[in-house]
């Protein structure tokens, strides 16, 4: 896990006509999911843009299992391991007795083929339209002929191609819960993020398609699950219908909640047996936490995660919903601050973007409107002072171009805070603090040394959060929501994630 | 290459920090390209949205070469066979006395760096920021378990694995032109395709980062070489800047133009020895025969082109530029259609989209949109009568839901046209005429059945083509403009495909 | 009526800060609809764009009352003929014994004021919401010296300045109706508008404000009080909350229906004695049956319209509620046109807007975009061919500037149809039918002067009227929804025009 | 002036079709301009929304002239002193000999129109194109009945009808300036506002239509006048073609810059004679003195002011530029923190808006979203703590609807802040800072009474006043511009506003 590069990761599955829009990936059982959520601060494969498209890479070394490469075997080995981290547990590991159906999910006609169709249309019987239990995908693309490349992420000193498979997503023909017997429940998590609404649509939808009648969601997070004042909500296909055009959360979202046996307790007096957890790095611990108190008291409970996280920081998945509406969003932001810093006189415009342990947001919404100068974010270090400060050239900029455009993800520079500021680096606060220092920093600097500078800051956080998805994030979003129901009914673990 | 599918192509460029957004590929010296450009109809991943969600499979047979699959070694020749036809002849093949020079792509620091910084970045020597020569891309990445596995596109009945290599894009060490003695062009031909403007400014960009100074634009496509009322346009960071910002293509595109003869001869007279041809099918036949012209003259010329079809028909590219942002806009389409059809008693709204051999933009935008009950695509067969056609399921969708909204794309439905209406399926207006053909059907039908229908039709095409690309895209058209210099100046071949 | 020019009305009323955001307007008992409502032809006040900002006048002479200007009284009489026109009558006039209540209009705080907050609130008896009853609003603003000043429109040959006042619109002291004995009912009939759901919704939250608790939304227009598989919508605050962020109908719309015998059994069957008719002439000529109907049969209904035309074709209106949606949304239509005019070679770009009898969509568009050579609308007369056609000037613009974008209104050129083809002008084929000619024309044209041209059609109409409203009319609507239930609770009259 | 109320003044110029889009007026002489510019606290006509729709009035005296109501003559002497103030001088009172010239801007058409012709267009000779120089138009347009009506602003205490009328805007038959010997310069001060590149863009074509060929932009506000790295920037049709498709400001905008005397020093060395001044109140002081400058030197130099206020604070005009497009992109902040609120537990959004000493922003785009529970504005008192505080709201909101949407307009509550924290209110940061007090108390407060309550900040003034204008504020200013330019070429003052 922790020695994998970002993958391009392809299902064409069912609803996927081309595999680029439809990333998945199967968590194992073991995935440590509190620990290696969002430790994208394993993954080397960033860059940071300094000015007039100057890219330089600073790769962090990968925290990878220690291999003996002297061994002629290690390369057969490390696949062995990799499978056996990967490897997937089936309900019938923990149900020895749970007894398999056919899918639900193959659809009659409402007429049956009649013989003067058949030219046109494959019969029902053709239909192929389930994924194999041993489909795999694989993780890597890229065969980098030496460590040199650009952007190489290697294994052994000498780049040897090692693949790494994992399970493909998507519907089987057998599932193990009879959909009149399942009560669904749906919980969304931690901060907003564009897609929320598209996926519990797909879940619900893709539940009804199975059969599934008893749909719940339960409101603002686990906290729904204590709030004496907060009742579950009944969930139909006619009450998700357009919930995707519009942003937030139905259900609402929140932080924290109560105690895991609370929530189990509360589950089982509601009668519910598979729980859809939408969230992110803590949301996906509690989840893995209710599993495992499920599974303690032999409860037939599926749980199912699908992973949040607007920045994108999560090894081996190509993309995360709402990242890439998030991407979309900020050229709004990244053009405002050109036009403000473009329309005065030496203006500086500067604009914070999520990520606070990544920079991708940052850095794609940075190439994708070409009107950044500078591009910070937590992977690359920096400096704000000295001849290669960020301060040098922005006054560099200012003299040259007359105007300067620089965008900060979230996290960026933490390291320069704690070293100068000996701010204990807690919380949301000191997090976002690089962005206020900055402003600050940079003011100061030119008052200083006597250059006139017009110093304008956008965060617009919220706004890109509170979006609805876009065109693109809504095809990721209903391929996620709907292999999300495949699994707890497949379901090849009791904990897997969409 | 006619029997492969379509796959995803990662390259973490120097430009692109994830593998998702930066699908690239070479293209062979021998790829037909006038025949295989838009041979998707070879490509049968695709599938036919019915109402309800469901979907079914129609898979036509790929156009395969024939393989002796009881020969052993049938996988090894395969992949041979693949390579060859994939391998990028180098400069050397046709002037074996070209000189490599070091790239002129690594820029210098403006000021050197001192000792003490070397902790925070990594020193220029240490930058690694180049392409290996022997870098290769998977294009298949999925190892189907069974020829019944939803999505399955197999080589032999067993569907064995076989691994197909491609190379990987961006810039190399060392490059065969002196930038000072290239006098560069850019070409835009055919119809309009959201990013062509981001194109044309990454082109220029880079190749002024490579130390060009001398880029033109020939106006209206090819036309721009034997008019005589249509001069080039100098072009350079400043003229580029933004015209990312706005849709179109700021040289201006047509269809046709002169003789090949005379292109070549217009290209000589004018110096031009590095050409950038931004087009379809035609477009890339012309742009292979100035390459053969060139040949024949002995003229040190290098043709590059970057291919350009909204409707995403290549086989083994994920993505061409302009169709993210074209089912982007589609939402708005769709969703007026949806508004119409809904607030209409018996409302029937029909969205007619691009995709004259296949149904990507169609697809796409109907899974984005959740709000189409029919997608009518030309991969899958189907009849507008007869109790499995269109009229009768609309009629069922308008009893049971009180509307419906149908998505089409341009070219679905031939077989229907010209089985039924005996016309010559010829030029643009043929294709067209199921949308058409559907309208006045549909209406009939419903005043045949003696039911009220409110039947209402948006054709969106222009309104698409002229977006300008959204952010996916616009990084997208950033990394394949700053590839396509790479080629020429590697350069691998005299033709070549970003 | 029919000699007024349209003109600036202003309402600061109790929603509206600015006068400018707030016209209303009373129409008198005997305002006859169905003639009057769409009678722009009788304004004067457009002109017509030709190329280079030419713009001429075309000034058709109103239907003025024969007035005998000798007369020295003649402007103290065609005042008060003026004043009786727009004269409301009182409900009392009907039900003399109809007993006035206080409004319920007037909120109660929370909790009471208490003495030491005095001087910071005004307190509630201070509190001047109400609408006197004797209040006037100007309808003209303009005083001409001259009828040969732009725009003139005058009463007599002097230009004599003559007051018109109507009565002003808002809330008032005393209202007629107990909320708790009111059951209403709001119909949506016509094609989509933008702000149909904005006008929905304040109508069901003022009359919620007001203490009305009975509402209902009849389906589909008057269809819905005769279709038997129709039932009435209960409306509440809750339903309507957010209606108004998505385009169309929440009630839907239809053309047509019942007889008004029909609709107003249906009316006392179901108890409705307050009816909110949203639509244009023929639906307010149905409201108007209906008004008599009720009056015959002694019904205590109040009937009230709001008039509903995208259009804006209303004299002496500022502004009908969609307009300006329309004319932002015209825009990226627009937009598109001119980017696939001037990137074509010779492009022509057609942009057809609504406006069947008045310009004012295409001319707004046109101005605000800055994009267009030509608009063409039905109040100014012009020939597509001979030395001063739109196809001579076309051809003027492709040899000078290269490229043209014209702009069309739906109804534009009726007499060329007519005159030319002798195609019966009856229907909205016939009107929509300049365009094709013009389409058609100017290929046939360019074809036969030998000059290349690349002309490109773009009807944006479904997809402009199924918007939600922007901010402007949302405001516009709220206003208007907001007066529309003071009229009846007044109620001055029971027919009047929100 | 000072007594007057906010009015609808309609132009219908040339430009306009109708009156509601094309608002205009012209300033006096002696208006105090660096007084009265932003007195809109004069102005009583605001409204403060409370919860639940509530509206509470609160009308601030105005600061009207002393005036003997008993004087029978009052009236008559009022509008004498009225048109006095707004009488507008002309230039043959400072140059007697200034000889006028017929006006360029009556265009010629291409071609001669033939007798043919002639029962199609009006000829040349009919056109009534021009202003005539008596054309005047009233400012009022409500006459109220009673000072207890709502919104009711009178000058007596019988609220007494007194028509007050301005002069009309727009091209005049007589210009006194000779084209040729023109050199226009165009200057922008202040902030960004949506819509300064539409006034740019109109004023250099109209300057070219009236045949003007020497046009220059001074970059940067004044400062351009003083910096010797500034030089003027060369305007025409071709380079401001498509300025208005982007925000900002072509010439770049910034506050202060050298003397009066300098820039009109600077003015003669560049031998401008013509200055048109975008800006604001600090601005048109600018202008005046240099006005009075140039009076001094005796130069013939036209000074024009375009009044520039994004928050729409100017006494007598019905909308500034860029009111329209600020109330429009507004919403987009107010539904990201309507959907933050309510997808949160217990969450309140606040929204901040321009508005520094009126609402109108805050309100209208209250108003417009539907979605805004509090809206605060420098016109109405209000308190946060106590029992009709804001707090106490918030938590009423909280506990009964579960979540709460704050405007906040920039300047609200300034004597909150003065009153309990002393700070002195100079300068920018002072007027911001209720929004942070509001956030800071609502956490605290919400801390102190035990409530769970998650708020969230916004503040989108960056990301609205670099946006491009929209489609009524295109109008507008196509309006203004045009009419801007006809001052100086008749011209009726050296100094007047558009």
């Amino acid at each position: 896990m922790e020695s994998l590069s970002r993958a391009s990761i392809a299902n064409p599955g069912t609803l996927s006509p081309t595999s680029s829009s439809a990333s998945y990936f199967l968590f194992p059982r073991r995935f440590r999911l509190s620990n290696g959520f969002s430790s994208s601060s394993a993954f080397g494969n960033l860059r940071r843009i300094v000015s007039r498209g100057r890219v330089r890479a600073e790769i962090e070394k990968p925290n990878a299992p220690v291999i003996d490469f002297s061994d002629p075997e290690w390369r057969i080995k490390y696949q062995k391991d990799f499978e056996l981290r990967f490897n997937i547990p089936h309900i019938t590991d923990v149900f020895p007795d749970a007894k398999p159906i056919p899918s639900t999910f193959c659809l009659r006609m409402r007429t049956p083929v009649s013989e003067d169709f058949a030219g046109g249309y494959p019969s029902d019987e053709e239909w192929h339209g389930y994924i194999n239990n041993n489909d795999r995908v694989l993780l890597k693309t890229i065969n980098f002929a030496s460590p040199n490349s650009a952007g190489a992420v290697c294994i052994d000193p000498d780049c040897t191609w090692v693949e790494q498979w994992v399970h493909r997503a998507g519907p089987r023909e057998k599932i193990y819960f009879k959909p009149e017997e399942v009560k669904a429940a749906i919980v969304t998590c931690g901060g907003l993020c564009p897609g929320l609404n598209d996926v519990i649509r797909q879940v619900v939808i893709t539940l009804e398609i199975y059969g599934v009648k008893s749909i719940v969601g339960i409101p603002f997070g686990y906290r729904g699950f204590s709030n004496s004042d907060l009742s579950e909500m009944p969930l139909s296909r006619k009450v998700v219908q357009n919930i995707h055009l519009s942003g937030g959360s139905l259900l609402g979202v929140s932080r924290g909640g109560p105690s895991v046996s609370d929530i189990v307790d509360r589950m089982q007096e509601k009668g519910i047996n598979m729980i859809f957890v939408l969230g992110g790095n803590g949301t996906h611990a509690g989840a893995n936490a209710i599993h495992e108190e499920c599974r303690k008291r032999k409860l037939k409970v599926a749980v199912v995660g699908v992973p949040k996280t607007i920045d994108n920081d999560i090894l081996l998945m190509d993309k995360t919903f709402g990242f890439d509406t998030a991407v979309e969003e900020a050229q709004r932001a990244i053009n405002s601050a050109y036009i403000e810093a473009h329309s005065a006189y030496h203006g500086v415009g500067i604009v914070k973007l999520m990520g606070r342990h990544s920079g991708f947001i940052a850095m794609h919404a940075s190439l994708a409107s070409g009107q950044i100068d500078i591009c910070l974010i937590p992977e690359v270090p920096f400096q704000l002072h000295g001849p290669h400060g960020v301060l040098t050239h922005l006054k560099y900029l200012i003299e040259t171009k007359g105007s300067a455009v620089v965008c900060v993800a979230e996290g960026a520079g933490q390291v320069i805070l704690t070293t100068n500021f000996c701010v204990p680096s807690r919380g949301f606060n000191a997090l976002s603090s690089l962005f206020q220092e900055l402003s600050v920093s940079t003011k100061k600097y030119f008052r200083e040394i006597g250059v006139h500078a017009d110093v304008k800051y956008i965060d617009p956080t919220y706004m890109i959060r509170a979006c609805r998805a876009n065109a693109s994030d809504g095809i990721l979003c209903a391929v996620l929501g709907q292999n999300a129901v495949s699994f707890p009914l497949i379901p090849l673990s009791p904990l897997c994630q969409g």
